[in-house]
C-alpha cells in the first residue's frame, strides 16, 4: 500500500508508540486507551486523534473499526495492556481479521494462550509477540553468528534479568498505574513479574539467539515476606542438542536496571551481550583476543546492519529495538497485503507467547514440588 | 494550536526526521531533499508525502510554503543539507518568518554567520542550533549540577571527540553521498570535519554542561599526509572565571566511533560523561565512592527527568537526545504561537552558532601562528 | 619471635613463593618441591636454598624438620601439591606439630577431610585453608558492610566463577604440569576442577561475603564429549536466613579468565564484585546511584585498608590478595607462639575445607539423582 | 653470582622492598631509610636487619658498605627518597661503583641532572630511573606492538594523568610524610607534583610505548589558588616523525587515582591501555572490532609473556610492574658481573631522567611565556 499502515492501540503505551511513529511507515489511527473512557478520550487529545476514531473499549473499536471501508479502517491492532485483557482483545481482534502486535506474556495462563494460538493459526492472520529483546541489532547479530557456526556447537546459555523496579514494595508504593502488576487476578494467577514478564524475555532472548529450545526446567521461585507475587525466579535448564543452562529473573535486585544479559558458550568460542550497552557484542574464539563488535560497522551481518539507523558510533536503544520488531511486522504485513502470504518472518509470534507460558507453568509446577526436573509441555 | 506542528526539511535527514517523529507532537509536511529534483521527488514519494508538497529547491519550497494559508504551511524548517546550503537556506527562511532548526556549523564562515544571527535577532524568530549532545538528558543533568554548585567553583574541563569515521581517506572511499565534507569550498574553507563538525560539538557541550565561555586559544591542527581537510584539532582552551581546559578532536583516530567524552573538575568534585553510554554521569565528591547517576533514576534533576523516554533501564541513545531538542523546540514554538514571546529556551540558539564559527576561526589562526594565544572574537 | 617465620614447602608454588615473600615477614626455609627429588634439588638451587633443606619428599621434609632445633627448624608448611598429596602431607605435618597452609580442595573426598580435621582440632595447630579471593581487600570490605547491616537482610546471591583456561581438551594439550587434574584418581573420584576447584572458590567466597551457609543444593553437573571430569557445575542454593542464590562454576567458557564474581542483595542494598577489577566494589542502595568503592580509599572498613599496601591508586591483585592470607597467618602464628593462643582469625580454616568437600560431594550426588533438593552434610 | 643480590635502600620505600622481594632473586641487605638516625634504625628493626647495616645517613652507608668485602657489601642501592635526596646520593653511589636504581625525577633540576649522567656515563656502572609504568606487561605489549609497525606510521597520542590525591590542600592536610612534595626548594624549584612527578611518568609512558622523542612542547600550567606548586600540567606535543599528541596530568583532579592512560594513533591503527585495568590493552585495526588483549595470554608477544607471573586471569598489579623493572635490572647486573658488559636493557636510564627534567624545564618555560613552541635541549 502507497500510504502509511494504520495502527489501533489497546492500552496506552507511549514506548509503542514511539517504536512505530519512528520510521514513518506506520500511523497511530485509532485507539481504546484505557479502561476508563474519558480518560481514553483524554489520551487521544493529546495524540491528536478524531474523537470518532477514539474507542471507551477495545469491544468497541474492534466492532467500529471492522465497520469502516477497507482503505480507512486500522490495518493492525497492537495489544498493550494488562495482561488481563491480552486474551479476549487478540480473539476479538483475530476473529475480525486484524493482525496484531500484542504484550507478553501472551495470555495469563497456558490453557488461554493455545487457545488463541490455534485461533490464530486457523485464521492465518499476522501475530506478533511483542519481544523487543529480539530487535536489538546485536542481539541479529549474535543469532547469526551462532547460525553461522562461529561458536562452534553451543555447550552453556546462561541468561539473566535482574531488576530492580520492585524491589520496593509495589503494593504499598506510589507506581498506581502497575498495580495490576501485583494483582494475581490481573497478571495471571501463580506468576508474577519476575517470572511471566521478564523471566519469559529471557527464554526468548536464550532461545532467539542460540536456536535451541528449553526442554526441561529445574526451579526455585523464592517468595519474599510480605509480596504478592513472585519476585525471583532461579533456573536451571536443559535445552535440546545436549545445550544446558541457567536462567533467573527477579524484581527484587535493589538497584539493579532491566540488567538482561546473555552469555552463550559454545565448544569453538563464546559471546556476550547485555541490555545496558545494547550497541556492543563482546566475541570470543579460543586463544585469540576478545572482540568488541559495534552496531552499525560494516563487518557485521546482513540482519545486524539492516536493524540499525544511526551510522556507527551514536547509540540507539530500546525504542529503536522495537521499532526493528514493528519494521519487520510492517514489512511483512504489506507483503502479506501485496502477495498473500509471508516467508518467515523476523519476529516472535504466538507460538512464542505459547511456549512463554508453558515455561512459567512448568517453572512454576517444579519450584512447587521435589521432582528435579519438570518438561516444558 | 490543537493539531502537530509542521515541518518542512532542507537536506535529506533520516535522523532528524526520526526525532521528529519520536513523540507525536511534529509531522514532516514539506520538503527540498535534495539538490537533485528527480532525486527529492524520490524521497518524497518514499515519505508517503503528496507531491505538491515536494521541492526541488529550498527556494522553491520557501517560496510556495509562504504563499500557503497559515493553517496549511509548513511552521518550521529543519536546514539539514551540506555546510553551504546553511547559509542562503536559513536567511531565505528567517526573512519569510519562518522558524529554524539549523545543523551545525552555521555556516561555512564567520562573516556569514554574523549577518545571519543579526537577522534573526532583528525579525525575532525562533531559531535553533541542531546540537544533539545537549540533548542527552545526562548531559542535562551534568548542567544542573553545575548550576547547584555541587563540584564547587570549576577548575578545569576536558573534552575530546574521537572518531575514525575518516581515517581512511573519505576522497578515495565509498562514503559518497558525503562527499562535499572533504570538499573546502563547500564545507568551509580553511576547516575541515574534524574542527568544524565535531570540534565545535566539543565546544558547545563544554559551555553548555560547565556554563563558561572559552575566551582564548591555543592550538595545534596536523594536516596528514594525502589529505585536503584538517584532522585534528588539539587545543588548549582559557575560560572566564579562571578555568582551563583542553578541548581535542579528530577524524583519524582508526577505530574510535563518535567517543564524545566530557570531564569537569571542580574543587569539591568532578563529573564524567561520554556519549558512548549517554545514560550514565559519573559524579566524584571529594573523599566519597565515585556515584554512578542513572538516566530515568528518581533522584535525578527535574530537566534531566523531563527529558527521559523510557521508565529507567532501557536504553535510550542519539535519536531520543536529537527528539528532545526537538521537543524544547516545539514547545518555545508553540508558547510563542500562543502568547508571542518565549523565554530562555533550553537549546542552542543561533549566538552558539556564531560561536562555533568563531571558535573555528580562532583555532585555525592561532595554529598558522607562532603567537600563543588567540582570543576569541 | 624477632626474625622472619621460617616457611617449608610441599609442592612448587611460584604464587605462594612470591606471595609468602611480599611483606618481608616470612622467608622460604624449605622445601619439598617435587615428587621426582631432582626436581626438587633443581628448584631448590633456583630459589638459592642450602642443599640440605632441599627434600625428595614431603616425608623426607617432616622428619628432618622436625629434627632440627626450634630456632632453626621451618614454623609452618604450606601444601601446594597435587590434591592427593593434601591428605598424606597434612596428616604427617599436623602430627608432628608443624602449623598447615593448605591449598584447596582440601583433600580428594569428605571422609579424608573430615579425618584431618578432627586431627587439627584434637592437636591444636594453625591451619589455614589458601582461599585467595577472601584476602582481596574490597572482598574484605563487602564483607563487612554485610556485618554492618549495610543490605539490610540478605535475599540472593549469585556467584559465578566462568573460566576458559581448559576449555580445549586438557588431555592432549600442553598444559603437562597440570595433567594430574583431569586424572580424577589424582584430582578426587567423580569430581573435576570445574566443581572442587574453581566451584569451592565460589562456595568460600560467597559465604565469607554473606556470612551464611548454604544448606542445601540442587544441581546439573554436565559432562561434555571426551571429557574425563565435570566442566561445569550449576546449583541452585538454599542458604539459612532465609536466602536463596546460584552458584556456577565452569571450565569450559571460552575465552573466560578466572572470572569469579559475586552478587550478593539484601533488601535495603546491593554489592557486586569481580576478580577482574579486584580494586572496585560497587554498591547500591535503594533509590540512590550506585557507588564505587575503590581500594585504599580512606573511607573503607578497617579490615579493608588493613589489608592494601599501595596508597589509593595504583592496582593491586591475586599476589597480594594470597599475601594478605599470610599475613594474617603469620600475625596468628607470631601470637600464639608468644600467648600460646588465637582469636578468631581473618582466613578460612579446616572447617571450610571440609565445607568444600561436603559441598562437591552433595552437588555430585544431586547432580546424579532425580530429587530437587541434597542437604549438605 | 649464585645467591640474591643485595639491595641497600636510601629512603623508606615499602613498594621498592616488595617490588624486590617478589621474585626471590634481590634481598635487602642494609638501609638509610630516614633522615632521622632513631627512624631508620627503628625500620631497619622491623625489617629484621642487623643493626650495623642500618644507616643514620646515605653517606655513612655509603662508605661502610663500600669499605666491606665485595661478597657481603651491597650490590646495588635504590634511591627513594625525597627529590632533593636523589642527586647527592646517586653521585655518591656512583663514584663508588654502585649501580643505581632512582626514583623520579632524577633531581631537582636540569643541570644536576646532565652532570649526574656525565659522571653515570663515565663510570659505566649500571643506572636506571624507577619508572614503574614501563614495566606493566601490556605496555611491553604495546611497545611491541608498534615495533612491528601493527598501527602503521604514528600519528597522535593522548596520554593523561589526573589525579586527586592532592586535590584537597596538602599543605593543611594529613599526608605528612608527603610533606617536603609542596615545598618547592625540596621537590624542584618552579615545578611540583604534577608536572615533576606524575607529568613525566606520562612523558616516559609515551616515548616508551611509540619509540618516539618529544621534540616541542605548548603548554598551561595553571596554579589554583592557595596551592604553591603547579597542580596542572596541559601539554601540546610536536614528536619526531611527525607524530602530535597532548600530554596532561593533574593533582588536582578531584576523585581520580592515578588515572594513568594512554593512546596512540597509527595509520593503519590504534592502541589504548590504563593503568586502572592494567591487564587490558585495546586495540583497534581498521575495520575490524576491537579486540582486548589480556595480560598472560598465549597470542602476546615475548616481551609481554615474559613479564607476567601469573596465569592469564588473576590480576596483577602495580608492585608486579615494579618487580618487572627490577628483575630487568638484576638480570642485567648478574649480566654485568659474570661478563662485564650489558646489551641495550629492558628499564630506562640515566638519559630518560635528564629527558624528564629537559620536558619540566621545556614546559614551565613555555607556560610563562608568549611563544607558541619551546624546543626540549
Amino acid at each position: 500500500v502507497e500510504r502509511k499502515l494504520r495502527m489501533g492501540m489497546v492500552g496506552d503505551a507511549p514506548i509503542h508508540r514511539m517504536a512505530t511513529a519512528l520510521d514513518g511507515k506506520i500511523e497511530l489511527a485509532c485507539g481504546a486507551f484505557s479502561s476508563d473512557p474519558s480518560r481514553s478520550l483524554e489520551v487521544g487529545r493529546e495524540l491528536f486523534l478524531p474523537a470518532d476514531r477514539v474507542y471507551g473499549t477495545f469491544g468497541e473499536m474492534l466492532a467500529s473499526e471492522a465497520a469502516l471501508p477497507p482503505g480507512e479502517r486500522m490495518d493492525f491492532v497492537t495489544i498493550a495492556a494488562p495482561t488481563d485483557v491480552h486474551f479476549p482483545a487478540a480473539m476479538g481482534a483475530v476473529e475480525r481479521g486484524f493482525p496484531v502486535v500484542c504484550e507478553r506474556p501472551l495470555t495469563t495462563d497456558l490453557t488461554d494462550a493455545k487457545a488463541l494460538a490455534a485461533v490464530v493459526k486457523r485464521s492465518g492472520v499476522l501475530f506478533a509477540l511483542a519481544h523487543r529483546d529480539s530487535g536489538y541489532s546485536m542481539v541479529k547479530q549474535a543469532r547469526a553468528m551462532v547460525r553461522e557456526h562461529e561458536l562452534g556447537p553451543i555447550r552453556r546459555v546462561v541468561v539473566e534479568f535482574p531488576d530492580g523496579w520492585m524491589s520496593t514494595l509495589l503494593e504499598t508504593a506510589p507506581h498506581k498505574q502497575e498495580a495490576w502488576l501485583t494483582d494475581p487476578s490481573r497478571a495471571g494467577a501463580g506468576r508474577g513479574s519476575a517470572l511471566s514478564g521478564i523471566g519469559t524475555d529471557a527464554l526468548h532472548l536464550a532461545e532467539y539467539v542460540t536456536r535451541l529450545r528449553v526442554e526441561q526446567v529445574s526451579a526455585e521461585t523464592p517468595l519474599y515476606p510480605g509480596r504478592q507475587l513472585l519476585d525471583d525466579a532461579s533456573v536451571l535448564l536443559r535445552l535440546n542438542a545436549g545445550a544446558h543452562g541457567i536462567l533467573w529473573a527477579s524484581e527484587a535486585c535493589v538497584g539493579d536496571e532491566t540488567g538482561l544479559a546473555i552469555r552463550v558458550c559454545g565448544r569453538n568460542g563464546s559471546l556476550a551481550w547485555c541490555q545496558r550497552d545494547p550497541g556492543s557484542l563482546r566475541v570470543i574464539r579460543a586463544h585469540r583476543p576478545a572482540q568488541d563488535f559495534r552496531a552499525g560497522a560494516a563487518y557485521l551481518s546482513e540482519s545486524a546492519l539492516k536493524h540499525t539507523r544511526v551510522p556507527a558510533g551514536p547509540p540507539e536503544g530500546a525504542i529503536e529495538a522495537l521499532a526493528n520488531l514493528y519494521a519487520s511486522f510492517a514489512t511483512a504485513l504489506r507483503t502479506k497485503l501485496a502477495v498473500g502470504s509471508v516467508v518467515k518472518p523476523d519476529f516472535l509470534t504466538v507460538d512464542e507467547g505459547v511456549r512463554g507460558l508453558a515455561f512459567v507453568e512448568a517453572v512454576v509446577k517444579n519450584s512447587r514440588g521435589d521432582v528435579k526436573w519438570t518438561r516444558m509441555s
